[in-house]
């Protein structure tokens, strides 16, 4: 179960941070470490600070970007300080944890993602992720090393794993997993989704490109949060494509079709 | 009330763990150092890994034994690794936190206490201690990171001393619901929603009204779930209203408008 949480770690500029969070991980029985753009990887800092979890370090996976790291994902939290100007689901540690485990023991796949030292992540990384999550430091001193992060959400994620471990209700299990058709999209889905609804709104004249101001985004954290299904996304894609043809006049002709033509 | 809590680091080794346990407990709140016959300190690695947490190596308070470091204490919490050939009152670090907060809220002075990089407490050490609080790491890679471990436990102590606080669930609360754009919308607005989409999809020729099988159920169920907030629902009425005007040929005219017209 634990190996279905993947821990994110983009643009890190320190390898010994790396090392201290394949140490944080494995100590807490995470493996899958995925390197984006690493500013130093591999380095000999990296495995010193691993102290013995350089088997974790070996077998990261380093992508380009973000979304190559999310790939088959279905739910994504991403570290975050709390005074964002953009509003968004937040969680603490500790209902990441409980989170993580939850859809992880399901069988989805899950990413802890850790932005960069100093300017944590962009924006544009924050929207991909269905819920920050704010380790509540002091505000008077609020930025945590990299490596001492990653140890609070795999402390978290370790407990929550814990404390399910025998009180897990089998029934639950069942409910979210039985059929593929109910299994939430994958953030690769919900991507070529964001792709086409941005398209389509375009399209009918809702969103002006030139001026899209939040509304990509908003729509984002509306469907973001609802861990839209696969029947459900082949409904909404359908929608999509539908009002595409609509606004090319190409509209299904129906035996009463409304007066306005 | 944090102020009565003592962080006790024990014959460290290495500067850069006193300096990476400063920064650690300074993000969470915690103030005051004890360091017992540290090997080499101060140093320039204790501050470079502080990372703004000198202050807190500064006023760092150097002794030559255990017994010195607990003066004063009426509750001492140690780190041990679980498998002690003293039996002994064994916690975790969340309940740590909850009996550090507890006494120190009541004006005791408490001790949390942490060994040497590679053995640990001594038996002796262990016996001056009322509990032992074992962070529960993966059997087969157990030893974590001295800053790692005081990390995990000022984190606990935090979120018990929030909790205390009355502060924690606040974070949630001022994110989602601090304005009346974003709560949630009612029964009767979901409704006029629906009714809305029902309409648009029927224009579009996605909804055929004389078969329309188990769609709009399964929309509800996505939108029901999504608790969407009157912000949300504005949009999502407003990109409705003009895929009809696209859908009557109404379409706003774009500067680039699409080849099909």
């Amino acid at each position: 179960m634990l190996q279905n949480i993947r821990v994110v770690l983009v643009n890190t500029s320190h390898p010994g941070n790396i090392g201290g969070a394949a140490r944080a991980m494995k100590n807490m029985g995470l493996s899958r470490l995925v390197l984006v753009d690493p500013q130093d990887f591999p380095s000999h800092e990296a495995v010193a600070r691993a102290s013995g979890a350089s088997d974790i370090l070996e077998t990261a996976q380093v992508v380009g970007t973000l979304e190559e790291a999310l790939v088959g994902c279905t739910l994504v939290l991403g570290t975050s300080a709390r005074d964002r100007r953009l509003p968004w689901p937040l969680i603490d540690p500790r209902e990441c944890g409980t989170m993580a485990c939850a859809d992880a023991g399901a069988g989805a796949e899950v990413a802890l993602v850790f932005g960069r030292e100093y300017a944590g992540l962009t924006n544009e990384e924050l929207q991909r992720c269905h819920f920050h999550v704010h380790i509540p430091s002091d505000p008077a001193f609020s930025s945590l090393n990299l490596a001492a992060a990653v140890q609070v959400l795999s402390y978290e994620v370790r407990m929550a794993w814990l404390a399910a471990e025998g009180q897990r209700p089998k029934v639950v299990k069942e409910e979210v997993g039985s059929e593929r058709s109910s299994q939430p999209s994958t953030t690769d889905e919900m991507e070529l989704f964001y792709g086409h609804l941005n398209a389509t709104l375009v399209e009918i004249g809702f969103l002006d490109p030139e001026n899209p101001r939040h509304l990509m985004s908003r729509l984002r954290r509306l469907f973001g949060r609802s861990a839209v299904s696969r029947t459900e996304m082949n409904i909404l894609r359908g929608i999509l494509t539908e009002t595409q043809k609509a606004a090319r006049g190409l509209a299904y002709k129906r035996k009463s079709a409304p007066e306005e033509k």
